[in-house]
């Protein structure tokens, strides 16, 4: 585990949807919809201000507004000194805002004043308010640069309009895909952005190879326990066989505590996939809540849960499940509080969740796939043009592969040989460090 | 004069159309209209390829394509070695290509490729064939950042379709609005264009104050002869009595030798306008065939032609406008084969001049004004607002005076500290040298 990681743990490790094939594990914002009135109670998260937004950064067509929500904080501030701006990423911007410790640390060091920006078409900064999603022209303006574009037209706001921030350097801070966006500020804007800290941002991930993330997913519970992995692999079969037999549903739904009756087992499996990877992104050394209530090293936790028995073999596809069990309640039910679990594949979904969707669908695309052999999943190949479809039947749009490519470089880490003052930072348990800048 | 403008006098000077509050001194492409059939008539500029675009690479709801025409030459390339690549602006691509020289004149010490890329909505890169400017919806994607993309999207195909350019280090090279986009094209896309080179590129013209363009045009004349440009002075007073009398405009017509009658007075007087600041722009050492067939020095022949006579005063009104017509000769009639003079205000306009006006009235707002004191012209106010509407009458656009320095910087040089390895050369004769990086 890298040494930065515990310092960068107090980071906000958000967390991007995974999609492949036909299926899109909404790995984001599982959590949104468990803590959806889990709000940051720090007064300073609270501080909203507006600006009024072009929907439309390039071109002169749509002339259409749209209010950005932002919270700007000077407590540590001082006449010239810097501004910390977080580059939102898919959620509100109060969730980011509570969860990023390193820029509220590292502020009154710097007299810096803070800044978090709301991304658009997350939280309240809608484009075309609850009607934001509903068809693919008002979609259309969810891109990264418009985002990046909105952002600078908020700091030149902010330089133009608080007197003493006319010189004041500014560094963009943001994890996950806020840290991407964090980098390609700085390499697209120059002239506003001195430096940029991005976190966990997976740039590379369109260009790295696909089994990747699950691979380390798998060493993650590899490192805790051998027979967890072992189980964990010989979980899938054993739940498609239950599922296979009369009433085999009703008996997952009932081992799995689930609250509502089990529509397809691959629903099942969608999720339980999804709090694995949670699991990896989030084994922390401290206890969180930030995507679930978890103890410190909750993997350990987990794998210890799954594998402490008295019996010592697994004879049954039933024994196995149950040990699956006890290990999910260590994600989902940790306080003990938790009556059922809510798989939620068909619930009602967030903003956070759609947009991501879309964006992973366009602009975003992160191959991820299992073979079985490197990692403890089904085998599940990367198939792009399955994918697209998929897409186009959601979004009415396609992906296309090569944008980001072309726009932000990132088949190779030399592309970005020519950009200067980004520091990306990662934990190496997280599965997305795959996707990662990891050398100088 | 600068002792660049030798070696830069080779490079394209092309010129930007001049808007202001409710007229449009078209300047650019005045020549197109008397050129449209002259093209380059070197070989290597008509070695033309195709590549399909995206119309809308900023966005993913259209899906259009359309074909973007460019010149890849490889006379002088070696393996491994550089991409010299024009960043195309308001014209066919040939004309840029024949009217380069440095890049030609340098590729074989580099042993370079050398590519010229077609502007989207010039030439015969036209989004929406020859629809492309029927409509708002059509012209939406006329801007600078679609172009850059689309120039990023060709050198993308080129390295990764012609074997030995894969490591090849792209320099941008680019005349007038090129050489902003090639200034651009650095400072937005440094994991694709290592360099650039921006001749005459008025990146900060949209900051600059609007008077400086007529002054240093009037500092021109001024240089060669006091007593011509008080002529040039008391002529737009001279013109306007002539034109009040009965018969007058009729009168102005056959005194200029115009091939059509004189419809108003200011279409006279914004076609001299656009005279006296094309003879500024091409002000050259030696005879050129650019803009139009011109001496060297002609600025130094208009003025002894305008100054020369045995008559010491101007007595009369029409002895004035006699002696600016003399002058016009140089520069409509110096091979003397012109039979009439064509002020063309109602004449065929071409692509060129559509499009730049429609970009002019969107992202690259140029403020010109005259004061009558510093320079030689009419008071002519700038005002934003006569000017923003006009754009909407025309183009149902409005510009966004902002968007350009929030985009690209350019509100002070400073602005542009963060950016490395662009070479911005001006000729100091050049009126958009006014606009232009001046220093280190």
């Amino acid at each position: 585990m890298s040494t930065m990681v515990d310092a960068l743990t107090k980071l906000c490790f958000m967390i991007i949807c995974m999609c492949q094939a036909s299926l899109c594990y909404s790995l984001s914002f599982q959590w949104l919809k468990s803590h959806s009135n889990h709000r940051c109670d720090d007064d300073r998260c609270q501080q909203f201000q507006t600006i009024l937004q072009n929907v439309d950064h390039f071109g002169f067509f749509n002339t259409d507004t749209f209010t950005q929500r932002y919270i700007l904080n000077k407590d540590y501030w001082q006449h010239g000194q810097p501004i910390f701006f977080y580059t939102g990423n898919e959620g509100d911007i109060d969730l980011f805002c509570g969860n990023t410790g390193f820029m509220w640390d590292i502020a009154p060091k710097f007299h810096a004043m803070v800044v978090f920006a709301e991304h658009r078409y997350y939280g309240q900064s809608l484009p075309y308010g609850n009607q934001s999603y509903s068809n693919p022209e008002y979609m259309r303006y969810l891109t990264s640069e418009q985002a990046l574009a909105d952002y600078a037209y908020l700091l030149d706001h902010i330089r133009t309009s608080v007197a003493g921030t006319e010189q004041s350097p500014v560094i963009a801070f943001g994890g996950s895909y806020g840290g991407m966006l964090a980098a390609y500020f700085r390499m697209k804007y120059s002239h506003i952005v001195v430096g940029a800290h991005a976190a966990s941002a997976p740039i590379l991930q369109m260009a790295t190879p696909c089994e990747s993330f699950t691979r380390i997913v798998t060493e993650d519970f590899l490192s805790e326990s051998s027979q967890c992995v072992d189980i964990i692999r010989s979980s899938w079969h054993a739940i498609d066989r239950i599922g296979l037999l009369p009433g085999g549903r009703e008996r997952l739904s009932k081992l799995f505590k689930l609250c509502h009756p089990l529509k397809s087992i691959s629903d099942l499996k969608n999720w339980l996939f999804d709090m694995y990877a949670n699991l990896a992104m989030v084994d922390y050394p401290y206890p969180t809540s930030f995507l679930a209530d978890l103890p410190a090293f909750p993997i350990r936790i987990f794998c210890a849960n799954v594998t402490s028995t008295s019996s010592k073999t697994l004879s049954t596809d039933e024994e196995i499940v149950k040990r699956v069990v006890k290990g999910v309640n260590v994600f989902f039910n940790y306080t003990g509080h938790t009556q059922c679990l809510d798989i939620g594949s068909e619930g009602t979904r967030s903003l956070g969740v759609l947009g991501w969707s879309y964006q992973s669908c366009t602009e975003f695309v992160m191959p991820i796939c299992s073979n079985g052999i490197t990692d403890m999943f089904e085998i599940q190949p990367w198939n792009f043009q399955a994918f697209s479809e998929y897409c186009f039947a959601q979004w009415k749009v396609k992906p296309r592969l090569e944008w980001s490519f072309v726009e932000f470089g990132g088949k190779n880490i030399t592309d970005l040989r020519s950009y200067s003052n980004v520091i990306f930072t990662n934990g190496n348990l997280d599965p997305w460090s795959a996707g990662g800048i990891n050398s100088s």
